[in-house]
């Protein structure tokens, strides 16, 4: 009878979404849900919300009881979650299940990818950040967040995007096409109303015009080539860190990895392979495993 | 005797403090008040405050009674009050005063400086931006916030020292003494400590580090001078653009411009003139001025 059995619960949580996978304790994945964005030091409140939602609909998809929530073994790996108050916080949650464990989202990712053994991780999507697991010692390059890092992610895209399109409309450069893309994906038309439109606009939001400056770069516009080359600039620069001295393979992941990949240095394309498993399977069993207590 | 008189203030608003100048109807300044900070766009509820706080201390500052704050005629330059949804809710404001005129900053800062005439400006303080005053009509340049634009602002060169110190401790690059200079000055050892001490730290906090990056690309550091080029040859373009095509006078403004001019082109600086008087000044004429009543 399954009420007798252990549940265990990973959950990759991220700026934009939480997936919650559910397994046996043989490891059978039995049932997924999706809740809302879980970038723990972004805002806390609902990651909790967003993690518990997921976790609820991942036992509907699997068909059991809502009750069982309490029985249930989870770990998380989420954005945001290693910065100091944040994991403190994390760590002293009230939450509703038999236990709960958090690590950073570069760790359950980069566990799964290489399935639980060695390896290193490029994440290339709204944010970006490098990591590597050796000797059970997971060490992260980048991601700093939006604000301060996270150069050549989706929003560092968008945002200098848009920052090019104000210099255009200040008349200090041409306009190129990539400006007229950014006003054109964003319904407007002059400094104002571009200001007004993205001043408040999240991650996500300016992580969503990264894909038309690829495409851009790729078609030969000027401005498009020049934010991509930086942005790869730094991605490369971060990668051959987090490989150095090392004979590690890297995973690429991320909505832009596939965009990006061409753009790399042959010598980093060489180290690239696909990943393993999921980030959701890389924190179910990052939990159980004994040799990975200090997380 | 006073209470028949006619009375003005003037007032400057910013992202640091609200400053408002009382005068009589001869234009003789009677008192001055500070308040906090005045940034529209950024916190509108606050600047409201600001501006009453600013204004009342004034009133004290004339020995004045502060029954009259009914009877004043206001008028006020905020950082922020051009965007299209602030400005509609400042002209919307249930004030205590006689009347209340608004518009940017920069208006009457140019305004000011030029005495009333035409000419232009670049402000340099925690946010960057240039303007000019022609045929009554004031055109911007830059100025665009500190998370879309306000290159080579207190803010900028804060926020790029800090994304510089990150690369360092990723050992991406060498460290240098622009690095160390950001973690004494923040109290910070490490990458987690710094991201957790500036990720949401104010623009002022951001640009309380720029003297020190000035300070350090004069003595040579290599990152601190690439900073310091990579802002002033935005700043060069961005004040060319705004004189272009004229024969206007510059006036620089804010608290970097004194360290920051010395790296302007010898073309530039030939155009550079003191202000004749003060942006407080400038609101207070511009409300009377019947040339100006479009603003």
């Amino acid at each position: 009878m399954h009420d007798t059995n252990k549940y265990f619960v990973g959950i990759d949580g991220g700026g934009s979404k939480c997936s919650a996978m559910l397994f046996d304790d043989h490891g059978k994945m039995l049932g997924q849900g999706i809740g809302g964005a879980a970038n723990a030091s972004r805002d806390y409140a609902s990651t909790l919300l967003s993690i518990v939602e997921s976790v609820q609909q991942a036992l509907y998809d699997a068909r059991l009881s809502q009750s069982l929530l309490s029985k249930l073994h989870v770990s998380a790996g989420l954005a945001g979650a290693c910065v100091p108050n944040v994991n403190a916080q994390l760590k002293a949650w009230k939450h509703p299940f038999a236990n709960f464990r958090v690590t950073s989202d570069l760790m359950t990712a980069c566990y799964g990818a290489h399935g639980g053994g060695d390896g290193a991780i490029l994440i290339i999507g709204t944010g970006s950040a490098a990591a590597k697991m050796q000797n059970n010692t997971l060490t992260q390059f980048g991601g700093h967040g939006f604000l301060l890092g996270d150069k050549g992610s989706g929003a560092w895209f968008g945002r200098a995007a848009v920052s090019s399109t104000l210099e255009a409309l200040d008349t200090l450069i041409p306009m190129t096409q990539l400006h007229r893309m950014v006003l054109e994906q964003l319904d407007v038309c002059d400094t104002a109303q571009l200001v007004q439109r993205m001043i408040g606009a999240s991650t996500n939001e300016f992580a969503a015009l990264a894909p038309g400056v690829i495409l851009l770069a790729r078609q030969g516009d000027a401005n498009a080539l020049a934010l991509v080359r930086e942005g790869v600039r730094y991605l490369d620069a971060l990668c051959s860190r987090t490989l150095h001295n090392t004979a590690l393979s890297l995973v690429l992941m991320g909505g832009l990895a596939s965009s990006i990949e061409p753009w790399f240095s042959p010598a980093l394309r060489e180290k690239i392979t696909l990943p393993l498993a999921g980030p959701e399977w890389g924190a179910m069993h990052l939990l159980q495993d004994p040799e990975l207590t200090q997380y």
